[in-house]
């Protein structure tokens, strides 16, 4: 099959991959949209120290699997878990010591014609998701995880740094429970794009927000947590999505004499994120910059790194 | 007055440094005892810009201020609130955005014969406790802010890291509350010392901790910060105590990754500490380490900064 593969220095589109082999418990789906990731370009700079095909965004249809779930269009959670040990049986499988990482960790990702994902981490697409809506469901699960870590009250001030494609997910999973969001960013086309859907939005260069409740460090970059301290009030709360392949070099002392709360927030739950999806409650498909086939996925690769790029997606 | 001084440049010990004059709203307070701590040694490093006598540590008897004060012994919290804003409102004047905070921003601190501090800042010292115990209850007290702001559960999985004052102080006040505390420091002494209080210790070349629920970050070190998510379980929670002056450098990729809640946390409320000192909950006094007068402030400076030095006390 067509992939793409990351061999820990160069991506190359191999045109005779492997197929993923039938294991147990686990189900060959035929991918059809894929989407790239930031998380996927820090690992063309030694994020994780993956090998293999990236990817962990991706609708597809049971290809090889239970014969209820052959032909049917999937999306997939992305930690493969052990199903045993004392996170998995807290539901909390995503932190499982043991897990693999679909594109990420151990585990061949969805830059490809097929795709192996166990089946208990496949959820049914709803008949009215677009499969232009359901490769968003991942990204849209890791912000509905920041509902699930923090109590968000409608009268809280809530700033969400960065106008990227995380932030633009941010914004919108937020305003479902809080009244007060402002979004900071560096492109006014994105601004644009949240202002009509009732977002209030800010040009950093205009920027001069101090003692926000909770703030959103969704910048991609490590320069934004210091903004993200220098943004919350204290004893606040600071959610940190970014991750990054170099260090973090900043004073935490505001950290410690503000007594600010950080919570590290990753991936999330796909049902919340599915069920908003099927009410329309979010908004994704703006957020699509460009499809490309699988065949030129070294394009769109680089189409995806351009500074602002939104969400580039394959299709194979 | 005798004060010692810090000009941003040097410490000197000044034989005549102005009294504080009376002030409205504010006690003179006759310092008997003062503590020297690590934040001071971190002044000294360039920590806060301060400039103006040190310490924010004292135990001392009132000599100016209201009727029913004159000549009772008194300790001090140490921010000096506006008493107006919606911190304040809240009790949260620690967190005041126009706070000065004594011998730390803005007001002069306690390493002198003569101090000024707010009447609302001021505590009665029980007849019980004795001055040498009294002198602990700001960083007692900073201790008891850690069960203010995170829940503590009995059967929890807590690790202190750093067996310095600050660190033996937590890992007594922790015990308060949770069964399973391990201290992990390097000096075998001190380590005896929390044994002999029924505390477990570890010391840091032996040790193996992982996945701890609680990890108290003490080691007044910026390296300790990635010790402690390396030690923290995913979705644990992570005290971040230690102020330095220097910048951290490090991965905040586990955080995320992780979903580890950092929580900032400085000064606490004074009650707290004033009753475990009054009750006997917790031992302060094997943390002395010497007594020096003020007019040897500079050799007990000198004294504080060796490597593992316990607490040392200025007596005017």
């Amino acid at each position: 099959m067509k992939a793409l593969h990351w061999d820990g220095q160069s991506l190359r589109l191999e045109p005779s991959y492997p197929t993923p082999k039938s294991a147990d418990r686990m189900a060959l789906v035929r991918v059809r949209l894929a989407g790239i990731c930031s998380t996927d370009l820090q690992i063309f700079k030694g994020y994780m120290g993956f090998k293999g095909v990236p990817g962990h965004e991706f609708v597809g249809e049971v290809s090889k699997g239970p014969n209820k779930l052959i032909g049917r269009r999937v999306v997939g959670e992305i930690n493969f878990a052990c199903g045993k040990c004392k996170f998995c049986a807290q539901g909390l499988g995503r932190h499982c010591p043991e897990r693999r990482v679909m594109g990420i960790l151990g585990a061949d990702g969805s830059f490809a014609e097929y795709l192996a994902v166990p089946v208990a981490n496949l959820h049914l697409v709803p008949e009215s998701v677009a499969d232009e809506e359901a490769v968003f469901t991942e990204p849209l699960a890791a912000t509905f995880e920041i509902l699930e870590q923090v109590k968000v009250k409608e009268k809280d001030d809530i700033v969400v740094l960065g106008d990227g494609k995380l932030g633009l997910l941010c914004a919108q999973v937020l305003r479902l429970t809080g009244e007060y969001i402002t979004v900071v960013g560096k492109h006014q086309d994105k601004l644009d794009m949240l202002k009509k859907l009732g977002v209030q939005t800010v040009m950093l260069t205009d920027w001069k927000h101090r003692h926000a409740d909770i703030v959103v460090e969704a910048t991609g970059s490590a320069s934004g947590l210091k903004m993200a301290l220098d943004t919350v009030r204290p004893r606040g709360t600071l959610v940190l999505k970014s991750t990054v392949a170099e260090n973090h070099t900043l004073s935490l002392v505001p950290l410690v004499i503000n007594e600010v709360t950080v919570v590290g927030s990753r991936c999330g739950l796909f049902p919340p994120a599915l069920k908003a999806l099927a009410q329309k409650s979010v908004t994704v498909t703006p957020l699509i910059e460009r499809i490309y086939p699988l065949s030129e996925g070294m394009d769109a690769v680089t189409h995806a790194s351009r500074p602002g790029a939104l969400k580039v997606l394959l299709r194979s």
